[in-house]
């Protein structure tokens, strides 16, 4: 099988660098990579270095036929077609296969190691929320939140952010792709914060919602459905449950409360090398929950015109129940 | 023509979402995004839009079969294998044919909106790193300096770093490629710092070298040396010369000084919508800079165990010389 998908090939060799491709035989294991990786890849790795200058699909191919291989599994989302026809012309005889998410599907039980570096980055962008918290009364915009946020994961400890922050005032918060720019901070609105961080190439997400002033009673109605949605849907959480019946339950709440057209994404999604995950946490996705597995749980609502609430923790799947991670209060936050 | 990278697609139509396919005809030009983004495409593009549920590759195979099109040129880098297949699968008897770089040759020249927009991006990252460095004796770590210079790039208004910044100390200068982490800054030797910003989405992209203390009068000369480099490549940029010979004059000024083997990577890169763009400014490339075009200049020379030295500045080509963009100090910076 050959392996081009970075956050694959990290998981299987532990190597990082922006330029590789692994070769999986039956007893060998062989990275290309190029000279600015060469020290890098010997020592992360103990999979057999080989370092091309020039294309990489080339000398895979090469070594390919050297073996006399018959059939060579590539991964059909994790390559471009100009790659796969080079790949292709260098081949020879040997027949290329597709495949989709076998690499994938081993990354989403969690060893206790990942786990860790898991709960490190939550704890990262906890931290780094509740210090950012306690000033907002001194920030003025969307933007200058969002960079206090990421400076504070950053000498935190994070890598990176693990996506690009969002912090949405007012009716901003309805759109649940919104972006931070110079929008001030609406004093007695929702602002809606998602977040995470990077920890040694693991990801962390966790939305919080909070009001700096006093929220009307209608926020204070949207805020408690979406948060006894997201209970509901934890509840369901445990190995063996199905990922839909997690997604039902949360949808099933919000349906109560009047909101069910305005749930408009899906409850969750697995995270860990990359932030979005199998398995996927939706109304039509497939198969259950399995222990190790690390989740994010976040329904949410949104009215446009007047604003959007999410609740987003990071758990882990266990035999019985789960362990949410992130340690963050979910009391709509009154500053 | 289907147009898949998202740059291409933001450059051609504005449309700014992460999930988008334009095909553009004789005489129009259709977009396809998801629900998310039904909204945002209306407003950002003059396109006609489709919002399709599922796949848009199905959709847009479905317009080019209804439209009777004998032939699709595809952008073979910037489709994934199994979206082409899909595409493939869905096309009726239209005919596929592979190009590359349409689109980014066109970006190569920038007009003078996009030139705007970079300048500002590099007055953002000289802006942070001036402040920053005016405290660098107060920070400790690579890693702090790092966070201090993305979280200033922030509220100077940049929505983010254009590439993970490199803050490197002594022995790591040598490392073209190194992350910062938790080594602290050393007194006396070389420090180096490779930053850029996003705004709207326009990268900008520079290096400068520090030395909190005392330099050595090693670090003295391999200074001397890069930037006797850098000035001698930008003074071939105008319109009209190859790029190779920009190449060529910042690394016969190294070997000259005894560092030809020093000097590990190419010249420059165009930078725009990518931070990394056409022309490669390298030994083997070839064409011929034009008017209009951004590109960094960065020569370097870089002694394992001792430490390395880039300087590099954004600038415009003009018909006669060029505009160095990067309004800051190019002397050895002493702090």
């Amino acid at each position: 099988m050959l392996v081009s998908g970075l956050p694959n090939i990290r998981y299987l060799s532990g190597f990082t660098g922006s330029n590789g491709l692994m070769l999986l035989g039956q007893d060998e294991e062989l990275l290309f990579s190029d000279p600015r990786y060469a020290e890098q890849a010997r020592t992360q790795t103990r999979c057999r270095v080989q370092i091309v200058k020039g294309s990489l699909y080339a000398a895979a191919a090469k070594q390919v036929t050297r073996r006399r291989i018959q059939k060579l599994v590539f991964e059909q989302n994790r390559i471009s077609y100009s790659a796969y026809s080079e790949l292709s012309a260098h081949l020879g005889s040997a027949k290329l296969a597709p495949a989709t998410g076998l690499v994938e599907r081993l990354r989403m039980r969690k060893s206790d190691a990942e786990i860790r570096l898991i709960r490190g980055a939550v704890q990262i962008a906890a931290a780094a929320f509740e210090q950012a918290v306690r000033r907002v009364n001194k920030i003025r915009t969307e933007e200058q939140l969002a960079a206090e946020l990421e400076y504070r994961m950053r000498l935190g400890g994070a890598e990176a952010p693990a996506f690009p922050t969002i912090v949405a005032s007012a009716a901003k918060s309805a759109l649940p792709h919104a972006q931070p720019d110079a929008s001030a901070i609406q004093p007695n609105r929702l602002l809606l914060v998602d977040m995470g961080a990077v920890q040694s190439g693991y990801c962390s997400d966790m939305t919080r919602v909070l009001c700096p002033g006093r929220p009307t009673p209608e926020a204070r109605r949207l805020y408690r459905a979406v948060r006894e949605a997201q209970q509901a849907a934890l509840d369901q959480v445990r190995a063996g449950a199905s990922v839909r019946s997690v997604d039902r339950a949360a949808r099933r709440v919000l349906a109560k409360h009047g909101y069910k057209r305005q749930f408009v994404h899906s409850t969750g999604h697995g995270l860990g090398l990359e932030i979005h995950e199998e398995p996927r946490i939706g109304q039509t996705s497939k198969g259950v929950l399995e222990a190790g597995m690390t989740i994010t749980i976040e329904p949410g609502a949104y009215i446009p015109g007047f604003g959007g609430v999410r609740i987003e923790d990071t758990v882990v799947v266990k035999e019985q129940g789960c362990e949410i991670l992130t340690p963050v209060s979910k009391e709509l936050l009154l500053s």
